[in-house]
């Protein structure tokens, strides 16, 4: 058996805690420990130490006016993040991801990604969507309240997780391959879409694959996943039969789309200059599909 | 191959028609339509005809003052639901559950988990989360604006789909099933928990075996999903290898749980008086899951 390499943004080796989060206590005993440390952001930006690790600091750097989260614990120290209001426009927050992406260690971009994803969430999320007032974080930081005590409804709120399937239609060999306008030059994926109300994983591939290709596939096999922090989504990369190699793209959503076979899209994963097109970078789900579509057994 | 019965509430023959959701034109024409079809809902009950189908009406016992919902086609006909707002406990809406589940036809109780899990998150999400202003439907009811040209903020705001692993640990040809207090006497089933802010498929079977059980596990093998609306679940069935048969509960979540073996299992599914413990109801996808892993090969 052929060992792969993780998805990006998956190995963190930080130790979450979930149970105790609603124990406020806990939470308090670990922001007075000597070990408490901080996750420095800029915004949504992360300090990246010289060797790829995330800078932390001590809690004495966090502003008292913004709540903390804890995320967990690593190497035995309680982790917090400061909840404060990211107001980054959309070139920033492709800044920040280019930092992750770029200069963290993986493992160290996985742990990035649940700090990154928390601190959003809360940030996108100050009022409740129920009754329409103030919400305060709770559970550690790892949810909101809609505070009865305040004249709040008494909603809770948790972070919300889009499930995304992304997915290769295989035929005789060949794997199809699509690209958007607005991405680079030459570059091709996999086709992606979000899971709808009252769908199961296979039903979004093959409803995705039909609107956005015009292919009819069934035989949804689940390859990978991979949590994709911009801002909240899980990927979960998949392979369907198509009935045939006929497609029929909705050109709002696709460009172009071309069927490539194994050699075709080991040239693309090595970058080969003559490659057919170029692949989707190593952190993302669609290399990894790629990738173990390439070296399972035809 | 063995034949696998379908997971509960997929199937569903309802065409979305996603891409023309924003094209208001479209809706209106499909409003207009002598075909058009309204879903009778009483709150979120659905009204069932006596052959197990969902009950149909004319758009004519639409209340005019309730934002519709344009589902898709069925059997070509467009197919609508009142966004009406639901005020009902958590005692109607087991009720309306019961009914989905026991009295629906499969394919037509994967309707309806559309319908319900539409109609519930508007109910659900009047005012933004983001700026606490009202919310108005908007793409034939599937997703919520928070309009500017009312002093809203711009978000747009889709439906929200919780993604939850639910899991076998198996060690040495024997499964773990669990049960909580609330649940019937003698039933058991497979764990289960939300899949977290960064966190992949893989990660959180691992977290929610090990915090809920203490089992250290992994090989996580994806197994099949469902919609689960009640309200708004995504369930991902997976089994994964444990390291040793030690449990550690935590009796927060888990009242008590059992190793079992293939001949436990059929016993149990078979409903046999003397298995060891009741299966979970055929439309949870642990029932599917149970089904599965003992048709497998060892």
């Amino acid at each position: 058996m052929t060992r792969f390499a993780a998805p990006g943004f998956t190995g963190s080796p930080l130790v979450r805690v979930d149970h105790e989060r609603e124990n406020q206590a806990w939470f308090d005993e670990q922001a007075m420990s000597l070990s408490a440390r901080l996750l420095r952001l800029a915004g949504l930006t992360p300090a990246v130490e010289p060797d790829g690790t995330l800078g932390w600091g001590s809690l004495a750097e966090a502003d008292p006016d913004v709540p903390l989260a804890l995320l967990g614990l690593l190497d035995g120290k309680p982790r917090f993040v400061s909840l404060a209001r990211i107001e980054e426009d959309s070139a920033q927050r492709s800044a920040a991801m280019n930092v992750a992406l770029t200069q963290l260690q993986s493992e160290e971009a996985a742990t990035y990604a649940i700090a990154r994803g928390l601190v959003d969430w809360h940030s996108r999320h100050s009022f409740c969507a129920r009754c329409g007032r103030t919400t305060q974080p709770f559970r550690s930081g790892w949810a909101r309240l809609c505070d009865q005590a305040t004249g709040g409804c008494g909603t809770e709120h948790f972070p919300r997780t889009d499930p995304v399937v992304i997915m290769l239609a295989e035929y005789e060999d060949r794997v199809l391959v699509g690209r958007q306008h607005r991405w680079p030059q030459g570059r091709y994926s996999a086709l992606a879409g979000f899971v709808e109300v009252g769908e199961s994983i296979e039903e979004a591939v093959a409803r995705e694959l039909h609107e956005e290709a015009g292919v009819i596939a069934s035989n949804v096999r689940y390859v990978a996943s991979q949590p994709w922090p911009f801002p909240s989504q899980l990927m979960i990369a998949c392979i369907a039969s198509a009935e045939s190699p006929a497609i029929n793209l909705d050109a709002n959503e696709i460009e172009h789309a071309i069927w490539v076979d194994r050699a075709e899209v080991s040239a693309a994963l090595r970058g080969d200059a003559d490659a057919p097109f170029q692949a989707p970078p190593p952190y993302a789900i669609a290399h990894t599909l790629l990738s173990r579509w390439v070296t399972a057994e035809g």
